[in-house]
């Protein structure tokens, strides 16, 4: 791999070589029968990973096209949409753009969101589906996923869409047995493959409503989805390169040991929290913390931009800053994917020199 | 690169080690400084290409997205979609899907769509946008698209849609020049990429349309599409792979030289014609005879599902068979992207052989 500098973004994340060597592997018909048994074997992993015998289907567009159809094919009376963040704001204005009527449950930046908020909102039985986003990727807040889908059991005609972006592959998450009806992510953040491909968890409940909604589309139809995913192929020309990369990509995790992998990603957060916690505060709500970024807020009033130039300039490292309207507030690591502990002890080491800490 | 089946589909086609290396390499933030200038490296790459001076959008999907784009963002009220073939009756579908009022202009599969036929059409002064395939891939008809735009120029406020999938970077087009308001392609075909990602050029007329028209959704908004590529970036992460093999691509095809690469493709279609006529016959109409691919009928009745599996097993070659419909009247050879008039002789020969002529 040439020089070139290292991703701690909170997505996109670095690719490992193999991976990106998996990128330039030679093209082969999507309609030839070669396709399905790469197709059929790739989702075969991806099931491992997600704990579930059930739909996973991979679409050529980044994890917007997914948000966006998940709306399309899911809702036909109204969405509430749950907001903590940039990233759950934008799936509401998402459905709007589409001609949803939507309504928000807004949280406060930085705070999660409750199972009790889900209850009471969805109680008054005017909404067909639920957006949730499980990480924000802007305030460093992890949603309770799993206490979340306890209260959605009382709602079964509320399809339940999740953004898994920026978590799944990094902490455990069972779609199938937590009642999720879409639960997707793109591939640029935990899986650590080039951004381009998104992978969703489509339940059985999820595949019938679309089946009776108008106007869901044609690029992500998931009706036309579960077609061709009887036939181990995907509706339109897929990015094959990304399918390669992602196939190698969960070679590597079954390699590690998916539960191992997730311990990995724990011990990242805490290292992180620690550090945050050491020289700056956490902005999100305790006990709801990130287990793959970390949002710092900037409580110090630390010239930012100045330490990711230092960083860049000095250790050919890319770090996030503030997202949106917390820009200048907070600042963030994205402990995801490939990296390691000890990767991150590095980083936090540059850091340290950059701020002159522990001099 | 390793052995592997060569592609002589009409796309997905096959793809040089340069440009497959190309894919490989190291990520970068698409909201980081490095991005922009890849970003407008390209776009100034294909205005070159387009003959324009105005936005090229790059959008990570397959050209379908883009189709399904194009009628959202610049119908409001009544789509007319000329139709000849599998393809162009596909986007009268996708149209619908997306709560569209379409009607069809349908001309018998293998006949080419005619200046005259549109004007007639539109001149009941009912549509605002026509759907248009400048390439059949199906029946192998390359429609009279310069012919067409004369037309459109009595219609100012029809948006003028057109899918050059299969055509794009194999033949000379220039939208502006033309009045096409969107002309798309996938990467897969004449580009001779990886499938994943597909340019679209996009006239301010289409973009003042977009900003009209409710419900055009998000993930394809052509409002931010102009908005981002102001900034020489995308509204959502993109594939940055594709764009490294684009990039690469586009400074081989300026080594060639355009014009050399459109003669190179004119070579190719001449020599297939002369193949398919001396031994079957063309699909197509007379004078409408596709460039970049040939769809020969098949008259003879000859078993082509045999004659694929020879030329894959012997010789490590995928062909196209026929269409849908056609699948067992024709079958296709795609002489587009990077292949030789040389490369096509070798591969006639190997049809020879397989097929017993010239004995």
């Amino acid at each position: 791999m040439t020089e070139h500098d290292r991703l701690w973004y909170p997505g996109p994340t670095e690719v490992s070589e193999p991976v990106l060597r998996a990128m330039s592997g030679a093209m082969i018909g999507h309609r030839g029968s070669d396709f399905p048994v790469l197709y059929k074997r790739i989702v075969e992993k991806l099931r491992t990973l997600l704990e579930t015998k059930g739909r996973i289907f991979l679409v050529t567009s980044s994890a917007t096209g997914v948000m966006e159809a998940s709306v399309r094919n899911c809702a036909a009376k109204r969405v509430l949409s749950a907001t903590c963040g940039a990233f759950s704001e934008r799936w509401a204005e998402i459905a709007k753009a589409n001609g949803k009527e939507v309504d928000v449950l807004a949280v406060e930046w930085g705070k999660a969101i409750k199972p009790e908020q889900v209850d009471a909102a969805l109680s008054k039985g005017k909404y067909d589906a639920l957006t949730l986003v499980h990480n924000e990727t802007s305030t460093g807040v992890m949603n309770p996923l799993e206490e979340i889908s306890q209260v959605m059991r009382k709602y079964p005609d509320v399809c339940f869409l999740v953004d898994a972006v920026s978590s799944m592959a990094g902490v455990r998450i069972a779609p199938e047995a937590w009642g999720i009806d879409v639960c997707l992510a793109g591939t640029q953040k935990c899986f650590a493959l080039p951004p381009g491909l998104t992978v969703a968890y489509v339940s059985e409940k999820a595949l019938r409503r679309a089946s009776e909604v108008q106007n869901r589309g044609a690029y992500i139809d998931f009706v036309e989805y579960a077609k061709f995913d009887d036939k181990g192929q995907t509706p339109t020309t897929p990015s094959i390169s990304h399918l390669y990369a992602l196939d190698a990509q969960m070679d590597r995790m079954v390699k590690e040991g998916i539960p191992n992998r997730f311990k990995r990603h724990q011990a990242m957060a805490e290292r992180s929290r620690a550090w945050a916690k050491e020289h700056f505060d956490l902005y999100a709500e305790r006990g709801y913390e990130s287990v793959t970024l970390t949002t710092i807020l900037n409580n110090k009033g630390t010239d930012i931009a100045s330490l990711l130039k230092t960083l860049k300039s000095k250790h050919h490292v890319s770090m996030g800053d503030g997202y949106g309207k917390l820009k200048e507030k907070t600042f963030r690591i994205g402990h995801m994917g490939d990296w390691t502990p000890a990767d991150l002890t590095q980083l936090l080491g540059w850091m340290d020199e950059a701020l002159g800490f522990g001099k």
